[in-house]
């Protein structure tokens, strides 16, 4: 028996969301909320008000919560915030800057992609010279952690050389947002785009989108759906503190829950050195397992790891996932095209024993499937 | 203290969605399912399965379920089966035909509406002359329950009109699916869109699509959106069992839950016999109350009813409603821009003690706020 089903009846998440969540935060379900109420409309306007909070953005930007997946609000603030004769440069090394592209050019935006290698983070300088290169380019689009490799892109520099391009930077911060610092005192951008169930720990359901309020205001006719035009969806939360469409009020309430405790946690900088140390332990002590982790140190981020599979002929993704399902760990596939890898996430609501346990766990099954790849065996 | 308050620690939602659901189907959210596990994905299939089982189509259709509200899936339906040359007839006797109208405006698909007075149901006369006298149309897209009077439109009668024509039908069948009979081997549809958090009793967050297998084949790149393209998502669906993007997944397991209570109710029969029975209990008790429901019975759909506003200088909506909700019941508000109204959904986890506490609630706040209208009295 692992520690984790000591602890949850549940086995635990190692994914990147849907993730494990607090049990209180769940609870926070068990009650039906009229979406026309005001209670319910007090409890969106608290959501919205800590999110732009997290990223001190309450005085430049605006938070609009929009319904559906974190692709959704990617869509939106695309189609939202470039105007249908912009140009969007996306650098790649991942398959979420793919999606950022392939969503372009469903929306008629002329799109033009840099591609890297999958265990390469952008670099700084080619924005800069493909910026000066090309001055049709009106908005810079990046993954800050590409989490189909667990890579953490350097947002910071990034935004910067676009600043001084004067360009607009759209963010898909998903996988990043509430453990990675984004200030936007000092990181300027026109939209960073995240969602429910990732690092805050809530449910999944719903994304959100801090856009600069000077930008939202001209963005009036862009977008190209209606229930993705987040300008439309913002007027009419203003006029009204409600939403336009039906809220999934259940996970709103619950992602409310979930940001209470995120403050009680301690905040950003906790969420995130507890992630980190989940992950410092993960890499370590599959190493000590004799399984290499994919990324470099300097790239990785404390987010999700990918992990070489055991080059043994016992080794099968599948029956390895069962075998540590069993063991009440639900790990993650690879997204990788040309090596066989696997994921594991280091959020959610677990810490140092649930880390401790998952290693216990993917140790016993490595044995259990005598496949031997300790080093130190 | 009324009845509701001592069955439910929480209001009784008279709305028509979000509304109560039971403790079970809010008790299926407190496990964190991983969106890539084998276990949830049976959950999707079974809940896929009962949903095109509800309309007997099972031979003929797919359904596809998407994120977000049933909004999403309105416009998903539309974006996806009417191609990009289609032209859409829209008959509008309320909002969310006008909301149709809307998206093939975003969407940039020809539309052509014809409009009906408020209290007036959509003619079937008037479709088969409308389509006779233009051949470039190609869809019909109707709402079966206009939810912002509570109108019953003839869908059988039209859906028979539409099909002697040869062209597609898009049903919006948001409120009333689960409750009021559509039979798909008696009536012809290319897509019927329902979502999660009405007559099924689930939580808001999901809505779906029962397309026609044979017009969904044909339907890659008609799509406006990645994240409303209905075909992507459909056949990533059949190759993976999974969802594209991350799915709502306690949503999604609430709905199973519901679905189940559902069956184990009767099915459709015996839920559109309690919400019918809901209708008739609230048009009687409010008439005794002197209180005008604004439909003739003929067209009454058993789902929400809208009531004239009493004609009394003490009456205010807003502290009307803010009583009775201190009652223990939550009101909706009319949406008719000539008539002050007010609306009471039939719909959601209650039955006859729910209603009869409603009326009850009703008529102590139309004496605590003296407004003499009994017409008994
Ligand atoms: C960086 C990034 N972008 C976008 C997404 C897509 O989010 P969703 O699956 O909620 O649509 C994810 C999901 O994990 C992600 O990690
Ligand atoms: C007939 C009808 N269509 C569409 C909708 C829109 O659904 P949502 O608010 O979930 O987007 C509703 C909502 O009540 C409805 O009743």
């Amino acid at each position: 028996m692992s520690v984790a089903n000591a602890e949850h009846k549940d086995p635990i998440l190692l994914t990147p969301g849907p993730l494990t969540t607090s049990l209180q935060t769940k609870q926070a379900m068990l009650r039906d909320w009229g979406s026309w109420d005001g209670d319910f409309n007090q409890i969106t306007t608290r959501v919205r008000q800590h999110l732009l909070e997290i990223a001190h953005a309450g005085e430049t930007h605006e938070c609009v919560p929009l319904q559906g997946s974190g692709t959704f609000s990617v869509e939106a603030a695309i189609g939202t915030i470039v105007p249908r004769d912009g140009h969007v440069l996306v650098p790649m090394n991942g398959a979420y800057c793919q999606r950022i592209a392939r969503i372009c050019e469903y929306l008629g935006r002329r799109v033009s992609t840099h591609s890297y290698a999958e265990d390469q983070a952008i670099s700084t300088s080619d924005i800069d010279r493909l910026l000066s290169a090309d001055p049709s380019i009106t908005h810079v689009a990046i993954v800050h952690c590409e989490t189909s490799t667990g890579i953490l892109n350097p947002l910071q520099d990034i935004a910067k050389v676009v600043a001084k391009h004067g360009k607009g930077l759209i963010i898909d911060a998903m996988s990043s947002f509430g453990a990675i610092e984004v200030d936007a005192r000092v990181t300027p951008f026109d939209a960073l785009v995240a969602a429910s169930g990732k690092c805050i720990e809530g449910v999944p359901g719903m994304g959100f989108v801090l856009a600069r309020r000077s930008v939202l205001e001209q963005c009036k006719g862009n977008a190209h759906s209606l229930a993705l035009d987040l300008y439309d969806q913002w007027v009419y939360m203003q006029k009204t503190t409600q939403w336009r469409f039906t809220p999934p009020t259940h996970v709103v309430a619950a992602l409310d829950q979930a940001l209470q405790q995120y403050r009680a946690e301690g905040g950003l900088a906790a969420r995130g050195a507890r992630y980190a140390a989940n992950c410092k332990q993960l890499i370590d002590g599959l190493a000590a397992l004799g399984l290499r982790s994919f990324l470099p140190k300097e790239i990785q981020a404390p987010i999700i790891v990918t992990v070489h599979a055991p080059q043994h002929a016992n080794y099968n993704f599948q029956a390895f996932y069962n075998a540590v399902k069993r063991q009440g760990f639900i790990l993650y596939p690879g997204k990788l095209t040309t090596v066989e890898t696997f994921r594991v996430g280091c959020m959610g609501h677990f810490g140092d024993e649930g880390m401790r346990g998952a290693i216990a766990a993917i140790a016993n099954v490595l044995e259990e499937m005598q496949i031997a790849t300790a080093v130190a065996a």
